[in-house]
């Protein structure tokens, strides 16, 4: 193997940068549960020269500086661009293109734009129009049922696919620099196009939060609140993220309207077997439908 | 206040069984994840003078004698049975009147006897049918997806609700007797007739699971392996209880078949309502139903 030399090459100017701060400078917009958490990643491991923060809510911003999420709070969202190398739109769902169109005749010529939103063929679709191929969508598969820079955490994408999601467009080096991000922030980068994201996140993400909010409506018509003690580990965790932010999802499953309706209709038509056999007593039937089910939960990660 | 004399009390015949050892002798048949927890529990705590177990699997009872779940292994259902204060029928669902069956001929007259069954109406009759007021239908609001005793753990019931299903018929001792095994075993006795428990556990625990399954169902469909590390939580809290055996949960539900099929019906009409809203693109409506939800969910321990 050839002597690679890395102290001195870490000497050289074009190196210097991307060793100290692979990352170079980066800004995150949206100061919440997932910017807030990714910028305690990129400052507890020294990824950015300078982590810049930018949040329409000051407190926000003011705790993302408090907990460590934030270097450097930005007075407006053109301060918060000018100079980053890296932008990071960490926004509710709304408000990405929105927050792209006002920041584009800021970026640098080579920068490069990410953001987070749960969706990405819209977006990543929107984006390109505005910036082209220096946009690269991406999704990191963590949340919570909680939101708001103070639930986030340095742990929150810890061991997490982190979904990058380019097109044909898209600048190679930017998904280069996306995915050493996530790796930065304790993530596994995943690269799949914005198509199929969505139709994978219609089932392993949309529709678990539909189900969760219809069992928290079932629970919540048949049982008084004298009886509310007695649930469970199964409905403790079916209806968890019940109590995640009615308006953000609400936009979010609209975002993705065809797949999340393909992956409801196939679950109505499935509930609908099962009551069949339920009303019939068909014994045979539902151990069925219950044992396909639970041969397919074991194909995924507990 | 007048002097109780405890420690006297505690040395008159009467008093020195029930304070030493409160439950007097417990047997357990069927040494599972709900039998081996329990007996780890009044074994932990000296509940019994004797924690008898029982169960066709031989291996399964040698599991429980070593950890500590059992302390005298009975080389037959009625030797188990002779001699016993309490019996705990911790069986599958379906044994659990075959078990009584059998046992009723070599009871004691003052013994009672209680189970652990997930669905109460049908069991608590046919109990009734067989020895009358010393039945007392039992269920403990704590269970996993995995089965078996090598699963059972003495934490399992702690601060869970335990429910008890007394009739008319039940002897109130009987229901005490039971409390107190609850509380042992750390639970939450609650006191509930067999029917409410039957409506209330539907869309507690039985639809949480069918919706599990179904999920399972769906996502199996739509990803391929390639993809199953994409999980997040949402999916393996909302998918978690498919693993849980499928025969013995359709018996479960069929147990429990017009209250299951009721909350079932409930949540095809919420599901479709929001299908619908997604369809038309209504975004109110869309929100509204999950705005509801989430406040239904509020009302319930995290």
């Amino acid at each position: 193997m050839p002597d690679t030399q890395p102290q001195e090459k870490a000497h050289s100017p074009a190196y210097a940068h991307s060793r100290a701060h692979p990352l170079g400078r980066v800004a995150i917009l949206g100061i919440g549960l997932i910017g807030g958490s990714l910028g305690q990643d990129l400052c507890a491991v020294g990824a950015s020269e300078c982590v810049t923060g930018w949040d329409s809510d000051a407190e926000a911003l003011a705790a993302g500086i408090m907990l460590g999420a934030v270097q450097r709070a930005a007075d407006s969202l053109s301060e918060a661009v000018i100079g980053a190398d890296l932008l990071v739109i960490a926004t509710p769902l709304t408000a990405i293109i929105p927050t792209l169109s006002s920041i584009a005749p800021y970026l640098r010529a080579d920068a490069f734009v990410t953001d987070v939103g749960s969706a990405k063929a819209r977006i990543v679709a929107e984006a390109e129009e505005l910036i082209g191929g220096r946009f690269i969508g991406g999704h990191p598969m963590a949340g919570s049922e909680e939101s708001g820079v103070m639930a986030s955490s340095v742990d929150l994408f810890d061991a997490a696919a982190w979904i990058i999601t380019p097109t044909p467009r898209t600048d190679p080096a930017g998904v280069e620099t996306v995915s050493k991000m996530a790796v930065l922030a304790g993530a596994r980068p995943r690269i799949c196009d914005p198509e199929k994201h969505d139709r994978l996140v219609a089932s392993l993400s949309h529709l678990p939060h539909v189900l969760a909010y219809g069992l928290a409506q079932m629970a919540g018509e048949r049982v008084a609140d004298e009886w509310v003690d007695l649930v469970a580990g199964s409905f403790r965790d079916g209806a968890r993220v019940a109590t995640s932010n009615a308006e953000g999802w609400t936009e979010i499953l609209l975002d993705n309207r065809p797949a999340v309706i393909e992956a409801m209709d196939g679950f109505i038509v499935w509930i609908s077997c099962a009551r069949e056999a339920m009303e019939s007593g068909d014994r045979a039937r539902l151990s069925t439908l219950l044992d396909q089910a639970y041969r397919s939960r074991k194909r995924f990660p507990r």
